[in-house]
């Protein structure tokens, strides 16, 4: 009888940090695609943009002046998703009529920061120094400790803290002047809340931790690896929904950006570098992406703390080419994610591009 | 004290669907917005165009030719996801190793199916007639009861049949040829299984249907109501993620298209008619969306079928014109789905479009 192939055959695999499922039907990417494709042109951004909103010296949107930052530059958005002044909510309807049943309802409020990267308007992360890479991770760690000390002080509200960063247009930035996000809020999202769910239950069965687990296991495999420093570790993951993407998983049992060293400092902006490098040679493109960091809430019982463990998650849309994405649209919205590669594959492809050479110096 | 308001605090709302929230951040939509705008054409396909693979009478990718079809017309996709035929997935791997833990995986089989909507290239739902429009409600209901009859006498493994259409550039569609899709798998979608599973819940908790109380209280409550007939309702559900998206449920408890008249037939028709007009009217443009169908599992308890009630979800992207869309990106993927208006004003606008005159027609 025939063996079940997993480059051949369709299978589900479940992503256990979420407890949810994706498709995968690796031998879809064999259809011919009829989809536009784009000549591949080198980037060329001027270094300073005078009608950008974050260069340094700037007037933005709302009439602020930016100063003249000489590096990584954090400040509140101008238009934010959540603020800090706003009434509180109070729910008048009772469990017992239809409303207070089917239309539930919280406040929330919170805070949204911006940080610029680097005063340089076409500096991405791959072109980025080290020196400069580790004063970003810097700013996330210093940023994580300040509104950690306002929450726990009775300051601000705050419980968590999601860190992300929407990389090129295919991403919903309409700034390409290289910044990422953070938005605190007085509520743990939804996403967030399901991983540390999933890791409390992983840890009361079998005592130990889901990603710590993860991390033995991968590194024993190789076949999803695709970098790896002291610190850190890169993978495809085994349940990966986007062609080509990847978590960023701690090696030691690290919470938050709190339990960094400075040596954990520079092995992050390192990988970081390495990772986007390669990301930009797969397809010789500026790789757009969405990443994010997940770590522990703000404000939490030492037992959630104890189950968090810092990761980072990339979500790049592309599947075929600098110009062809993959749609997660109708069967992926209604039913259940469905990916056309393995993520075998995925991560072969990423292993064999250079981490150390940006295609655009070649 | 100031009050609490909708329209300029932010806040989450809670889909009892999928038990997960929606942060609503109904202030953000005063931001100013940067990203192009493009001039609106009017839509100009031919009725027939000899390259387009799904037209009557033309070669597919595959070699096979489109017979001469003059309604609605239905066969398997060349470049399925899943498939009947391959091997059984057998888990080799015990609970107790690492990978036994982590890496879990099922077998997945199936077919898909493409449903051209008409001979004519260039129509759309919301330009078709309604018998011919009630010819492709009659298409999904008769593929339901034949996949459903295949999975009940064991000559097909099959559990749900996923309908839906993805339309437009935008949702991942690549032939402008108006044509849904179904997916008939031996598994149920997590989103599926999910909104089973909160459906259940409730009935166990009320004794009642879970959208059969929304259609009541919607119908009370009037404000996020956009179309209705006798057999059928369509809200901007409260947990509205998408900022136009629709909820169309059944005003009677139908479980699926199996329990469909002929009168549900075109009443469904003449909704789907009114409400795609409605949205091309929006923005002057041939609005994408990906939609589909929920509704009962192929084989199930009694309780499950009992606890399914039809509907259909509409998700389409666009925010403020016919071409800015919205981008769930980095929060929403990292965090929590976010949203830039209130359900309750995407209700009001589309409210006020005609939903009988098409604006290419005026
Ligand atoms: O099946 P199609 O039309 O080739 O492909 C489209 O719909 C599928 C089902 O939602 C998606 O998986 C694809 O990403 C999308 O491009
Ligand atoms: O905050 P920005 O950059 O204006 O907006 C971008 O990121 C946000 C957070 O992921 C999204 O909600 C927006 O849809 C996206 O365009």
């Amino acid at each position: 009888t025939q063996q079940f192939d997993f480059t051949n055959h369709s299978h589900r695999r479940l992503n256990p940090l979420t407890n949810t499922y994706v498709l995968c039907s690796p031998h879809r990417s064999k259809r011919p695609w009829q989809g536009a494709r784009e000549e591949v042109k080198k980037m060329a951004l001027p270094e300073y943009d005078p009608k950008c909103y974050l260069c340094p010296g700037n007037i933005r949107a709302t009439g602020d002046v930016n100063p003249k930052f000489e590096s990584t530059y954090i400040f509140t958005n101008d238009y934010p998703a959540v603020k800090l002044e706003q009434p509180e909510y109070i729910e008048e309807e009772q469990e017992d009529t239809l409303k207070g049943r089917l239309l539930k309802t919280e406040g929330v409020r919170g805070k949204c920061f911006v940080i610029c990267f680097s005063p340089n308007h076409n500096l991405t992360i791959p072109i980025m120094s080290i020196p400069e890479l580790t004063k970003v991770v810097s700013t996330w760690q210093k940023l994580y400790q300040e509104v950690q000390h306002e929450a726990i002080n009775g300051s601000a509200p705050y419980k968590y803290l999601q860190i992300f960063e929407n990389k090129g247009f295919a991403m919903g930035c309409s700034n390409p002047h290289p910044h990422g996000q953070a938005w605190c809020l007085d509520v743990i999202p939804t996403e967030v809340d399901r991983e540390l769910e999933n890791m409390g239950k992983y840890h009361r069965q079998h005592h130990s931790h889901l990603l710590g687990d993860y991390v033995k296991l991968e590194l024993a495999e190789k076949e999803r690896v695709v970098l790896e420093n002291d610190s850190f570790v890169v993978v495809v993951p085994y349940w990966a929904l986007w062609p080509f993407e990847t978590l960023l998983i701690s090696k030691e049992h690290l919470t938050s950006t709190n339990d960094f060293t400075d040596k954990h400092k520079s092995d992050l902006a390192l990988i970081l570098k390495k990772l986007t490098t390669k990301y930009d040679n797969l397809f010789n493109t500026s790789f757009p992406y969405s990443m994010g960091i997940h770590q522990a809430p703000l404000q939490c019982s030492e037992e959630v703390k104890n189950n968090s463990w810092f990761h980072m998650h990339f979500y790049p849309p592309l599947l075929r080419s600098a110009t062809v994405k993959k749609f997660c649209v109708g069967f992926e919205m209604l039913g259940e994610p469905q990916r056309d590669l393995t993520s075998e594959q995925a991560a072969a492809r990423l292993i064999e591009l250079s981490g150390d050479k940006h295609f655009n110096d070649l």
